[in-house]
């Protein structure tokens, strides 16, 4: 167990890495504790949750909204839950988000804390105090910046997950690694078999390095007005890939990361090398390094995506991996590169 | 015009006390502003808006409510918005509250601030970084703390408020008042009339002196951990008759701040002859001094409501008109006092 801590304005989250989740008790406050998780993961794992009070939610994307948010409202409110009452969410990164922000929000917050179940909840989703749910199809259009008090990553519940969902996961880190972790991302390039098995010595470490990258950079930066921006790396065509394409988040985010780079050589700022190297990467790991939608339904979802100000877009560039640089780029400019890259 | 400032964790809020609501423009950053408010407002008031887009709600207490989020979230969406729209709220407590949820959780966060148009927005609802909405039939369940950037108080708009929406505020000016104004309190005292009649220059003291103490509080204690709890004079009852009585919440809070008095006085902290003073002033007020509701549905509701904590309340006392004391008392004994002191 070693543990890392976010410092930020609403709050500090305790990063528990390598904890076991039948030691999840041992990080809730005394008192009244409310599990929330979904269908899947208490089938799963339910016997490592602290007995009491569960709320199980319908598992998949489908949960991440406002119907699901008035539902655990509702629960909350037939429970009888009251400020004392600490809200701890079991799953991945839809279960995370969604709890996050019901937690945050009933009777204008609830004290709460996170087991991410998935590699991409461990790694990326359940980090960062950004919470909330989509919106008319659209990818965490409603939610607040709330630290969760802690998140705890087991490295064992992993040997669960569908091999989809460990590619999915495994892309974040790529994304991680590419911004922020020269040395991350040689170490999945030189053993992305070992990675996609979750070598446990290889996954720990991994998994620390991604989370220590990001805690940095959320701890500097909660409401992404400058640096936080950097880890939007292959999330502007992700999140429209996602939307217009129904991909996995980790798929879509694969192949934004691959736009990205080539968006990168492009502009001049990337040697065609790098790029190379990122999308080679991404294939060795089972991800898409190229985007299946239409230009017109990507731009028209980039458009919408709410990182956006006004006409202009903060695009994530990099420079080479390991040192991205963001650059406010026109939206005709992005929808160009678009139309001219996919 | 006079300013006050809250400074508060989410953010800091300018109170512009005495500035008309036709200056709203000049308080608003530049850039795209969202004005949002009622049909009474907008009818009433609607050429003092900056020029530009609105989004217009139903008036009424039946707005406060998710379903009135959701409706600004879609407006929002099919406007446009991104995070460096503003939104304007313009309207009395219902709108602000709502408005200012809808506004803090979209985009996880835009920035807004308030025009309030109602007395007691102004001594209250729009000061303090309190919003939310109400849940099934329970106050403000729904919420976050988030400051407004400022919040505008014109006493003209005043004029055109019907005389029961007058005395609502004045009650909450008396509870500001029997916590931490014994000067204010003689004022209302001496003057009740021209109280009611919205006397210009003793309104505006009034005002600005109701705000100077919630101001303090509120900046010492955003979250209501500890000292803000005074505010809440009046208010475990009052919202309980709001609940269950269907009383206005001035006149709500009026009842229970008599209430909370004769509490005050069977406990041996308060004086015989200051309640008679509170309930007094809440008479020539015009405001009720005694619930017209079933004991067994006030114990009830005061169970759902949300400042409880386990099976003890904080209940705020008086020891003398200026001087409240909050003591944590099991919810028992405040249940047989509802019985008893009705």
């Amino acid at each position: 167990l070693t543990t890392l801590e976010v410092r930020a304005p609403s709050g500090v989250c305790r990063v528990l890495v390598g904890e076991s989740l039948d030691h999840l008790d041992r990080h809730t406050p005394p008192g009244r504790v409310i599990v929330i998780t979904d269908a899947t993961v208490d089938r799963l794992h339910g016997s490592s949750f602290p007995a009491g009070e569960k709320i199980v939610l319908a598992p998949g994307e489908a949960s991440k909204s406002l119907a699901t948010v008035e539902e655990i409202y509702g629960r909350l409110f037939e429970m009888g839950a009251d400020r004392s009452t600490f809200v701890a969410a079991v799953g991945g990164g839809v279960v995370c988000d969604v709890a996050g922000f019901a937690a945050s929000t009933y009777l204008r917050g609830l004290p709460f804390g996170f087991a991410a179940t998935t590699l991409l909840a461990q790694v990326d989703a359940g980090i960062g105090g950004k919470n909330g749910v989509d919106f008319r199809g659209y990818k965490n259009m409603v939610g607040v910046f709330q630290q969760p008090r802690f998140v705890l990553c087991d490295p064992d519940v992993l040997r669960t997950l569908p091999p989809r969902e460990i590619a999915n996961g495994l892309a974040e880190m790529v994304k991680t690694a590419a911004v922020g972790s020269p040395a991350l991302f040689d170490e999945l390039e030189s053993r992305p078999g070992q990675a996609l098995a979750l070598e446990p010595d290889l996954i720990r470490r991994a998994v620390h390095e991604s989370l220590r990258v990001k805690a940095a950079v959320v701890g500097s930066d909660e409401r992404e007005a400058g640096p936080r921006r950097v880890l939007n790396f292959g999330h502007t065509l992700g999140h429209a890939l996602e939307a217009a394409a129904g991909l996995a988040h980790g798929e879509a985010v694969a192949a934004g990361m691959a736009f990205a780079a080539s968006f990168s050589v492009r502009k001049g700022f990337l040697a065609a090398r790098e790029r190379d190297r990122i999308a080679g990467l991404l294939d060795r790991l089972g991800l898409p390094a190229a985007a299946a939608a239409p230009a017109v339904a990507l731009v028209d979802a980039v458009r919408k995506d709410k990182k956006r100000g006004g006409e202009a877009v903060h695009f994530v560039f990099l420079e080479t991996i390991g040192r991205p640089l963001v650059r406010e780029i026109p939206l005709a400019e992005l929808e160009t590169a678009i139309h001219d890259l996919r």
